[in-house]
């Protein structure tokens, strides 16, 4: 099928930092014909959007932006912000506008702001694409080639088809996905391995202290590649733990029982016990390569 | 200074693993001049390391081991074993023959290797390099090149600086370090990391089985990066686990509190003490790159 982007004309990208920067390159890179236009609080964000070319034309003021022109809104701030921005922006909004974003939380967020932006539809999109570097000036062309890119939509829409197109147009693999399910699986494969990789790091910290040793001088063993995901942005991840904060806590008890078993097996040194732990794990990470 | 392994004549390893074939193919490459003799209870392992031409003689019985042509055996089989090797091969040492490990645990064991061997001298070795592989099938040469390989001598010793000669022969960055504080910093950098991403892989399919999803069918985020390290072997992290009981046990129980921490913050939205825990962990990744 012929790229289109689904038709969109003109997209207001609001959060220039690494997502919505890969995303307006990427844009760009695989042809798309609109104008995209760059919101940020922050200059330097804006400033440095256009020195990049991600953006034709970046705003700090959401009075300065040329509404008529625009028929689809990203949001690319991080997900607590989200309910918020829509509100601001609600007033600006042609009616055919859609509005849609690239947050990792989904759920009731998402019918939060189905809600305030009526009868503007929006449309919830998670790429599973990211590094564990921040801002626009770390942004990656083609970050979503053959992404993941989970859409959860409240309603069946035409509008919902042509956000699938855009992402398809850059070379993302779209899933549709209920919000609520998407957020027990992320909490489990994503919210959960970085708070355990936080977590982790905080525990070395303070064993160092206890210790008198830096222990953060000996990082072999996989410490490395473990804890990559734990250099990740603190404001981003603040709000992914507190907004989809049910599932992550139900996930950290379930890991809490594993780890408490496995310790309980390892003080009781059950030997049988332990290394049938250890295979199942192994064998059922070996499979994911 | 010139290469000479520390002038050992012939080295007996006991172990044809992916670290005791990588130490012998290694050797080789680098120039060691003697023979390189094998010792395994699996035949097939002992075959392999032959047709690898990783040993000049491999053997299954240590009967046929020609002990009169060996001044260094190296343990290089799962932990747990060594107490029980050291016993059997006592009574074939040359007073003279050093005996050395490439175990990922010192400390206690380090002092009973060392009585059961007297007047034999031990040294203890723990390289640190390796893979989530195993098998003699996947050792890699130069295993070791610019590898931290820590000795943790129970004694000063010329056979001692062999020891560490022989591993500075092999491009390795050698460094002393107490046998017990040995066991302390594995323990946080290495073996509780390993724990975390065992006990992580049991909760997902612990969650798989509650919600009816395969949560491995979405690998993002980091997750497979974060849980390479549970595709290591069962046998050989059963015996660390075991081994280092009592350290592992204390750093898994640091981690918990940290794991309450974040959790705690979570669950009570504590947002500024929780972007300080983020923020902390993530500065103290970040200085390891």
């Amino acid at each position: 099928m012929e790229k289109d982007f689904g038709s969109f004309k003109n997209i207001l990208i609001i959060g220039l930092g690494l997502i919505g920067g890969s995303l307006a390159l990427s844009l760009k890179k695989e042809g798309f014909k609109g104008k995209i236009y760059g919101y940020d609080l922050n200059e330097d964000r804006v400033k440095t959007a256009l020195n990049m070319k991600a953006v034709d034309e970046g705003f700090r003021y959401l009075d300065d932006i040329p509404w008529d022109k625009v028929d689809l809104v990203i949001l690319a701030t991080p997900v607590k912000t989200f309910e918020s921005i829509a509100k601001q922006i609600k007033p600006f909004l042609k009616p055919e506008t859609v509005v849609s974003d690239v947050g990792s939380v989904k759920g009731e967020l998402i019918e939060k702001l189905s809600d305030i932006l009526k009868p503007n539809v929006f449309v919830g999109v998670h790429p599973i694409a990211g590094t564990e570097k921040e801002g626009i000036e770390n942004a990656v062309i083609g970050l979503f080639k053959d992404a993941k890119v989970i859409l959860t939509p409240t309603e069946e829409n035409e509008k919902v088809k042509r956000v699938a197109k855009l992402w398809r147009d850059l070379g993302s693999k779209v899933e549709v996905m209920d919000p609520h399910l998407h957020d027990f699986v992320f909490a489990s494969v994503s919210h959960l391995p970085h708070a355990v990789a936080f977590a982790l790091v905080d525990a070395l910290i303070a064993l160092s202290k206890e210790s008198g040793i830096d222990l953060f001088q000996y990082p072999g063993g996989g410490f490395k590649d473990f804890t990559r995901i734990a250099a990740s942005s603190p404001t981003v991840w603040k709000d992914i733990f507190l907004e989809n904060r049910e599932y992550v806590i139900h996930t950290i008890d379930e890991f809490m029982k594993s780890l408490k078993k496995l310790k309980n097996y390892i003080e009781e040194e059950k030997q049988e016990e332990l290394v049938e732990l250890l295979s199942e794990s192994r064998e059922k990470r070996l499979s994911l390569d």
